[in-house]
């Protein structure tokens, strides 16, 4: 990319990258701070509001443990967790990130059973019931669902899932990535009977990669005493012996919660309905300008199931023939601003705009009206008039 | 305006006000720093940076004073410094800040005579000769031109005004307000035969409002020894004395020096003839869409005369029987873009964007969205399709 | 000082200037913001906020000025709103800074009439009321005081001399300069009856040198509608037109005003009578150290007099034949610790050791060292312990 | 610590725990940067800028694997990249550091063996190469040494164990635990012969806690191959797949190389052999105080063997029936001093100074001030003196 980058460009680097995401400045400017002792009567209450305004997010009263680490991390972690060697789980087939998952489980030794899905249109839930019945020994330990993937954007309704596990009277535990939906979608873990939830602070809840935290049911702690797995890091016994923290195996990364405590506060600002309701309207003004640029055979959308759409990010599918980091370059070297490309086999075929964490209309509208350039630029056949269609939209 | 605004906004507040500015992050960095001792042998350095590197940027190789002050002072700084009680100056009227500078100099005991102008259309130099070749006792003193009048969107061209002094060959210094166009127009100081520019840190040096300087010919410097009017704060004899800086009465304002150091490495690394090429492609995309919203008697361009456009700020009048005001109350409330209001006598009647500073394409259409979408949320008549205009000038 | 300084040194560079001052985190925190309009919604809060808490500090109820300026600027304003061409002020001799504001008045053009004072004891108070009963025509229009003069480390106490032209029945103003004391020293405007008070951001409100403002009684206000003096950036009455504002004449410098909300806030959280009580206490620590290092002809306090002494800055003599600069360069160099020279008359014949702002005991416990050891480093004269008692002062 | 703490106490925190350490303001200003996409041009550069910059301090040509975590982490993908089930490792014991990296390599299956040491007094190092010898089948895959141990305040030389192993003509692995001496004091992985060196950001490095790395020799890559311990986020052979990163399994935490990346440009300004002396000498000034501070049975110096104190973290020992805590809570409530309390079985019995990263020495005597004053408030019988010597060693 370095050669078509006239260097340097200027303004505000605009960020539609599905994350890391757009931190706010209040945020960066918690974190620029002289860091302190993690024992130090100054930080504790900083401490203990980060974890109680976390739960509040995540809609839990359980458990919550923390990590430094990314979000493969904390997946990770609630593998080891809370499985066996030689133990299978369900994994409902999304995109790059449930591959991912899967691939971290069976490097561990866990078995790994898959309910395939057509990516474009998104898991039909009722096989997950099938495959549950299907299982009378109870071999399933866990059925792993991606919330919201990042990489399709495609997002499986959690408590749809839940219904069917429910239905399908079995026992395994229920594990839920939200590390692109937390803070941008709607998340309930204790209404939707969740039993381990795994996020990341990078995505909606505006900060810099760097931590990542599983929220655990009774249930899921229940499940946890037994299980074998080799952790020590991420072990969250091990962890609650690590007083007056009950978390954290190490070091507790006193900059990353002054992150996170700006990032709270200006969340419960906005209120949570609010935050949810911003990221459908940026997503959907997305989705307007993606339709109008498909007339003329040009890009779509990845996702064809309109009940499933992701309101945090927006999966693109190029035309034939073009190539979506080629557009990228151009978006990007011309105007500044940064898209995200496709992930594993979808690499080059799709491009992605994210929405997440501080971001409104106008900046959308920018991001949006350099895509529409950059397909005139670039050649790329398209429908003129995606940004109107989003003014349209934003401005109804 | 604070009943209209929904609180609290998220995202980028993107900033179209005609200064002060965008600062960039790595000027807000820099001044985010321990203050040193102006005598520090680390700051010495630094200060003799700024210096040569803001002579520079205003194309002189002469005398440079630096004020803690804003723009206002660095005015009286040079009035006061030039002049004697009862001496006459002649103002090129060219709006609201023209006038300032009378009432400023009307104030100190300087006559002011003007020479006047349609607002719209920008003065006619040649009357600047004949008020000149009228003086025969040379009473005037100072010929002031504001290069690039904020209020109204109008640019001014030094050069020219230059050629009717020197055609009049007539004595009086020739003083330049540089304010709203350095490092945004070109400028020339000593090419163009300058004898005191006028400047500021707030718009295009990309800087928190708080510095503002004179930059002073040979000429200027003589004017200057038997220039009577009372100062001290900003008497530059008095300056000279203070070594080793040369400048400042008082404290010398160190953070602000790093903030200018970092912005000129900016403007630098960019090149002046880009930075003057990018304001110019900036303000001719909100032309073009001001163009389009002009028809369906919509607000339409303030400034009449194509020569005198302004690159960095576009002052725009509303219709007949729309408020300004209210405009921008929607822009800010509704799109958290911040726009600017008419001064003085175009109070409500027009409202401005300013394209000064850390600014791009993609931003910019940001902004034309919020303002179109506006518009029409307010029933403000206007025609469709701003935005589009300056997608297709921004992409040709 | 560049050739003795070995590069880069390590660690906090700890500021013993006697202003600039100690910037706390949370102040450089707050300034690192983008600017935003100064009529913009969402600060018009913080402008109310700063000037409301600005007058507590100051002690009065009256009115209040800034201006984007340092402290000399803040006395240009209050000298030329307040007088008229050849009227007299009586200047309290205190130091440079007295003779400073006598300079600049009589470049205005008023008359300068000085009680003159040793600047090792400090002035006597009852020569005021002499001088003031000796002008029976009232051609004294103002008595300036430096409360805390920051080039010797003496204080007048302001009600004292209040109390002499009481007795003096005069009707002259009474103006103090308060920028080394305010927010470090006791200060009571209104109580103690005087009718213009300038100060400074850059030292006790801790905040980086930029703004500066006069605070006015109703008696100075009727004064200033009948001074003469020119003036236009800094005059009160066209500030009173600049609605909402009422203050500054040009931008409003809003990033400052983060800066002031932050450092006020820190104020109010320690409590005015705390953060009086930490300065006395630090510049004790400071006293005792140097009533050491006096023993064996070593360095002594340059105030002699015990109720005059600075609580914000100590200014210490060097024995014969020891420069302060020499003594400065070995603290700087070796130490990375910065302290003030000597001004004017007085330039390499003293230091000083400032304790203005966010400090405490164990910085100045590190400063004090810096300098005892360079004393031995340089192999000047002093008597050992001046740590070790303040250390015993501290902990008493 | 709550109700002890006088709120809210002004001035610098003076930091003084064993890490997280340090960080000067550059490296915290640039962290303060908003997020880009880590495949972005421009972050390019500074991924591999920081990658050469780590290896040259580590002192290797081979393999370097970064992981968002902290040292922990570190230590876990170290063991779990090396090993496999049931294998032995030996480790020498130096506190509460070398018996948690046993405590994790047990949870991973991996049998541990122990070289006991007085942890006062430090390891005998002829030990390990007993240990080697005795283990003819060459059950030992790997030595394990913690270089400096952060909770005792104990050194152990590398290259003397590396001498054992070699004079023991074992081939077992050479792993090092860097964490707490890397850029404070010396080390040379490829010249001493180590084959994985772990180290995290939050010390020498002077970063927040959030970066840990392993750098690996070629033995190590080839031990790697058949390892067969549990792991995904921290399996190198995964990491070398991602391209063109060569290291991390899921996000690259761009920030974090924003700090480092300034942090490396401060070490090699400042140069590797002065930052070591810097800490040998502020870790000789602290020393010098203790050994005053135990006469009249006062508080000493844990370590015993002068040949093994480190010069990055001070353990010190209180006299009986004085607590660390207490003395710890009288120097951070009443002088804003932070240090390190007892770790493990120490806790209570001992406090720890830390000199990492961003000091100096006027910080360390305002550090050691804090601490005598305290002696002296809380009774602690101690010898008076401490501050003086360290200020005679500083100055010599």
């Amino acid at each position: 990319m370095d050669a078509a980058t006239p260097k340097p460009l200027r303004g505000r680097h605009l960020f539609a990258n599905p994350g890391p995401t757009n931190i706010p400045d209040p945020v960066l400017r918690a974190i620029d701070r002289p860091t302190i002792d993690f024992h130090d009567p100054d930080f504790l209450p900083v401490y203990r509001e980060v974890f109680a305004g976390l739960k509040r997010v995540i809609g839990t009263r359980h458990h919550l443990f923390m990590y430094t680490g990314s979000g493969h991390a904390a997946w990770e972690a609630t593998l080891t967790n809370l499985l066996s060697p030689g133990e299978t789980i369900l994994v409902l087939d999304s995109g790059y990130f449930s591959e991912e998952w899967g691939k971290m489980a069976a490097a561990h030794g866990v078995e790994v059973q898959t309910v395939a899905a057509d990516w474009r249109h998104g898991i039909e839930i009722a096989k997950v019931r099938a495959a549950l019945e299907a299982d009378r020994s109870h071999r399933i330990k866990a059925v792993c669902v991606v919330h919201n993937e990042t990489a399709t954007g495609l997002m499986i309704p959690p408590a749809e899932v839940r219904a069917e596990i429910d239905a399908a009277k079995h026992p395994a535990l229920f594990l839920v990535d939200t590390i692109s939906s937390l803070a941008s979608l709607e998340f309930r873990m204790d209404d939707w009977g969740i039993d381990a939830v795994v996020g990341g602070s990078q995505k909606g809840l505006m900060n810099p990669t760097g931590m990542s935290f599983t929220a655990v049911s009774e249930k899921g702690m229940e499940a946890h005493r037994s299980a074998k797995l080799g952790r020590y890091y991420f072990d969250w016994s091990v962890m609650l012996t690590r007083k007056p923290h009950d978390s954290f195996v190490g070091t507790v990364p006193v900059n990353a919660f002054y992150g996170l405590q700006a990032a709270l506060k200006m969340l419960e600002e906005e209120g949570m309905d609010a935050v949810v309701a911003r990221h459908h309207r940026l997503a959907e003004g997305v989705r307007r300008a993606v339709a109008i640029w498909s007339g003329n055979n040009g890009p779509q959308l990845f996702c064809t199931n309109p009940a499933r759409v992701s309101d945090s990010v927006t999966t693109i599918l190029m035309p034939e023939g073009h190539s979506g980091d080629a557009l990228r370059r151009t978006i990007r070297g011309r105007f500044n601003v940064s898209t995200g490309g496709g992930l594993g086999t979808l690499s080059g075929k799709v491009f992605r705009l994210g929405v997440m964490g501080d971001l409104n209309e106008a900046m959308v509208l920018g991001i949006l009206g350099a895509v529409e350039m950059s397909l005139g630029i670039d050649g790329v056949p398209h429908g003129k008039g995606g940004v109107a269609a989003a003014m349209a939209y934003f401005a109804g």
